[in-house]
């Protein structure tokens, strides 16, 4: 076993070799994307932290061996316990970001290095610029230092993906080729770089299984205006039967192909997004004479707006996903009833438990929250980090869980009443849930943006002097990524509109440090609303998450009747779909559960 | 007299001279700014179009002697009023822009000229490119070919400016350019180009009475790091002892030398906002060798955030404008109730005499909209524009006015029952006064934009299917520009959050064809607000206008009771603080207004 402080010594011999000055290591893979396999964990590798962000800078001059490892406020920590603070300053990601830094402590004329696979083109490009400020260069060398060190490197996953059948997707792979041909043809390109394996995956309509919570075939595409397409992709990943599957117009290469395929594009046009590809597929595009349209994947636009059969494969499997959760509430219930204060780990493994048999269920969504007590307050808290916690009597527990569908992706948080929490609590919590509601309800029309609708989820809070520093919605794909874009409910500025058919999660939350952590999420879907009696049409949110909320946890007083009507509403709705799947005991307590408030 | 054909034979004459095949003649002076003197009305010379926004596009070449004319949705009536269809095509401003149909009507190798005085740099080189890629050439050529042909042209108005003194001011000119100087240096600019009139007016505490609804110095200034200003003025506008008033570090320069210096900057890093400053500005600091950085005015920030003397102005000028707009409305209903149906110039015209003799009143801020009936539907309505209508019965009449005070700038709109208006118009009057109230009332943490806000004014007509096309508020100066930015409330994307001393109008409304307007605004002030028990400091509104609305109106089953505790309490704050200033009938009418609305 190679210690952290011979990898980093091990990597500045590295760079030496080259005549580099430093070196830039992103967590990232060549997607860009959330999670990536162990086999890219190379920041993980080098300094041993696992958070889902960061960057480390490693100072390679025999006269300044220096390094930093660069975090965000979720991990700051995690990054202390994980991290040799001896072998690595520790900096704020957002605040001081690693090219910020450099330019603080190089020397003039300095070589730093980065692999321009691991980069978007915008950071690229703007980093260049910010360190020639100081008399320092930025070089893209496509060779991998880090991977030329690292001797233990563990063989990457390559498992067969699934073909997904039209039943759930709505839309053959060629219909949704030529539809997004013409967008190609009105912006003027002739061709479009699909890096995301996200929009990969919708466009051919396969899934991937390496990694089990992001269901995507990891592979990158070059889409034609003549709705062709060519694949590169390890054809090892590659269900049995694609070829049918997809429809004439699909060449498919290996991946080791792609960069002699980019040189060879030559002189076309080519849309490619400089904000979330990666720089060096872009690179290559302009070096072969291609000229860049550099705009938003169309792909993930079209991804983003769920179809009637997409949007009735979600139904289904949050009315599945609805089973497990409601099973977890009941029992939980019953355990703390009986004086059993179950650790987080046990909880979380409870919950999997459930959803694990359910029809078409794949794997979680995304590593399950299971938060007791003061440990809730951190928003992405995870209990394999630590000791799990043992729920603490009269405080409130937040889960955040969800699964992976062949028919749909679901995330829902409930908070949950164990004992008797303050009455601070419950004030707060009522808090959250109006908001909740709030946008829950929410009628807006075409052309609104999550940016308009935030301060709905947030008025009730603001208005006692409190707020939550996280987004309110994030888009969710079908059996593909429980976090995807291009919309999002959030303060930060987003010129996208929710457009018909757009999944996007609810939940305002509240967290007060070592104390609680209260979260209401669920997913909805827009929608054109019907008829309103005015003059124009508008959109608003079906909810698809059918889980009651803890009505223990309620300030009755807080609510207007108007939210009582809503909840109400919301728990018939729950008992009326869940009711009849349930027996016994669980269903006895989802009666109880969704009973009209008391007022 | 010269006819419209005249001018334009004149004016395609002078371009073949010059080798020219377009020209573009926007509305705007060099100052780009919304009111423009008589003697820069250049596209009302040319086409006789007096809207405040608009451009011509004029082909000169002998076989092709088309020219088109680019008004917006506001415009659309009142252009083919004014406009000779035979000499200009009509074309929409957003839809199909001037560059846009240029680009589809040059033929390849067509050179058209501009002046780069009337457009800012961002416009001139977008539309440099796009007119590049039809192979034609956009010229930035100083020489304005419209003045050589404009025989009759008025001369310009030049008046004697004011000092503003420091009780309305709050802060000396210099202590101003101190603390501007220190954003320059923060920026890494040597100077800063302060082209806006009323950026220069707030800066050196003085105005204008050129354009007395805009009371701005028409200068443009270079203010440095150190401090010190160059201020290039007509000297004839300057105030006597305006040395003294400024302090050290002000040298003034005649207009004409603003060329010669700007061309004299040298190596220098100047801040300049290439979106909003005009281009020729920028093109002869780039001549000169400077860098420019194209950011935001700071001025124009930091005018935006009125200090406590300001706000004490801008509370005292509202306190007697409401004077007048009471005394208006209680005159109205009398002549209502005495049969007597006055026309719209009529009621503009007593609202202005009751202004008129107010304490400080210099002028109007902008031109009345006095609108009966259906005409109230168009939102930027002008009685002048064609024969003034009578106000029908059992309607609402649509009054939006304000004034200039040395102490403050008002703006208010009033939605008032002329008789008994149908239940609808009650309906949609109430759905627009409760968004009015959500916004009143919106609690909002440090950084909160107008986008995040501007859905609180919307939701309830949004909720029934209705919507206006206007933004909800405006930046409004301090005895400066009636609508100044860099803050609004709007759909549209804002980065600018709303900061303590903000003054924005709230102004929701709601806009049926032909049938009638309705709007209800008020100006607020962005304010701290105090302890609220929570965790986090809040910013709310306060309202500055206090005039009753209409509480005949109101369809009073739509209102939640905190709509009618908001309500009650502004007309009870009204009676208090006005009630005081006035007599007789109008103080009996006022104290009726604004009795409890009966539930």
């Amino acid at each position: 076993m190679i210690s952290p402080k011979e990898r980093l010594q091990a990597l500045r011999l590295r760079l030496r070799e080259r005549g580099y000055d430093a070196l830039v290591v992103p967590r990232a893979d060549e997607y860009l994307g959330e999670y990536i396999p162990a086999d890219k964990e190379r920041l993980h590798w080098l300094t041993g932290f696992t958070g889902s962000a960061g960057a480390a800078v490693v100072l390679a001059r025999p006269d300044d061996e220096r390094a930093a490892i660069f975090v965000d406020g979720r991990y700051t920590v995690q990054v202390r316990e994980q991290v040799d603070a001896d072998l690595y300053e520790i900096c704020h990601l957002i605040e001081q970001p690693p090219i910020q830094w450099l330019s603080a402590n190089l020397q003039p004329g300095a070589r730093v290095a980065c692999d321009p696979r691991l980069h978007s083109l915008a950071w690229l490009r703007g980093s260049i610029a910010a360190l020639r400020q100081v008399d320092a260069e930025l070089v893209a060398d496509g060779d991998n230092l880090v991977d030329a060190c690292w001797s233990d490197r563990p063989a990457p996953v390559v498992r067969r993906g699934l073909l997904l059948d039209e039943q759930y997707t709505g839309e053959h792979s060629l219909a949704k080729r030529e539809r997004m041909a013409k967008v190609l043809v009105e912006r003027g390109a002739d061709s479009a770089l699909v890096f995301a394996p996200d929009a990969v995956s919708w466009l051919l309509n396969v899934r991937g299984t390496d990694m089990p919570k992001l269901p995507v075939l990891p592979a990158t595409a070059l889409l034609h205006a003549d709705a062709s397409l060519d694949l590169y992709v390890d054809p090892a990943r590659l269900p049995q039967g694609f070829a049918e599957h997809v429809g004439e117009g699909v060449r498919v290469y290996p991946e080791q192909a792609l960069d002699e395929a980019l040189r060879g594009v030559g002189d076309k046009n080519v849309l490619a997004c400089p904000n979330t590809a990666n720089a060096w597929m872009q690179l290559q595009l302009e070096q072969a004479g291609a000229t860049l349209i550099a705009t938003a994947d169309p792909v993930a636009l079209a991804k983003a707006c769920k179809n009637e059969a997409e949007l009735n494969g979600a139904r289904s499997a949050h009315r599945r996903d609805a089973v497990a959760e409601i099973a977890f509430l009941h029992w939980l219930d019953a355990e703390v009833a009986a004086g059993r204060l179950h650790d987080e780990a046990i909880l979380a493994d409870k919950l999997y438990s459930l959803r694990q048999p359910l029809p078409e269920f794949h794997a979680v969504s995304f590593d399950t929250i299971s938060a007791a007590g003061g440990n809730a307050a951190m928003a992405h808290y995870n209990h394999l980090n630590g000791t799990p916690a043992e729920l603490p009597m009269d405080s409130v527990y937040l889960v955040d869980s969800g699964g992976q569908y062949t028919d749909g992706t679901t995330d829902i948080t409930r908070t949950v009443a164990i004992g008797n929490p303050p009455a601070e609590v419950r004030r707060l919590y009522t808090l959250v849930l109006k908001g909740h509601i709030a946008l829950a309800e929410a009628v807006f029309p075409p052309g609104t943006t999550g940016t308009q609708l935030d301060a709905m989820a947030r008025q009730f809070l603001w208005r006692e002097g409190f707020d939550y520093d996280h987004g309110t919605g994030h888009g969710v794909g079908a059996f593909l990524s429980v976090h995807e874009g291009p919309q999002r409910i959030a303060k930060a500025s987003s010129t996208v509109a929710l457009r018909p058919g757009m999944i996007v999660s609810n939940e305002p939350g509240y967290y007060r440090d070592g104390q609680f952590g209260i979260r209401c999420e669920n997913l909805v879907a827009v929608r054109e609303v019907g008829e309103l009696g005015g003059d124009r049409a508008m959109l608003g949110f079906e909810t698809l998450t059918l889980v009651p909320f803890d009505n223990r946890l309620l300030a009755v007083e807080l609510l207007t009747p108007a939210e009582v009507a809503w909840l109400d509403a919301y728990h018939a709705r729950v008992w009326q779909e869940i009711g009849p799947a349930l027996d016994g005991a669980v269903r006895d307590w989802l009666h109880a559960a969704t009973r009209p408030v008391a007022l």
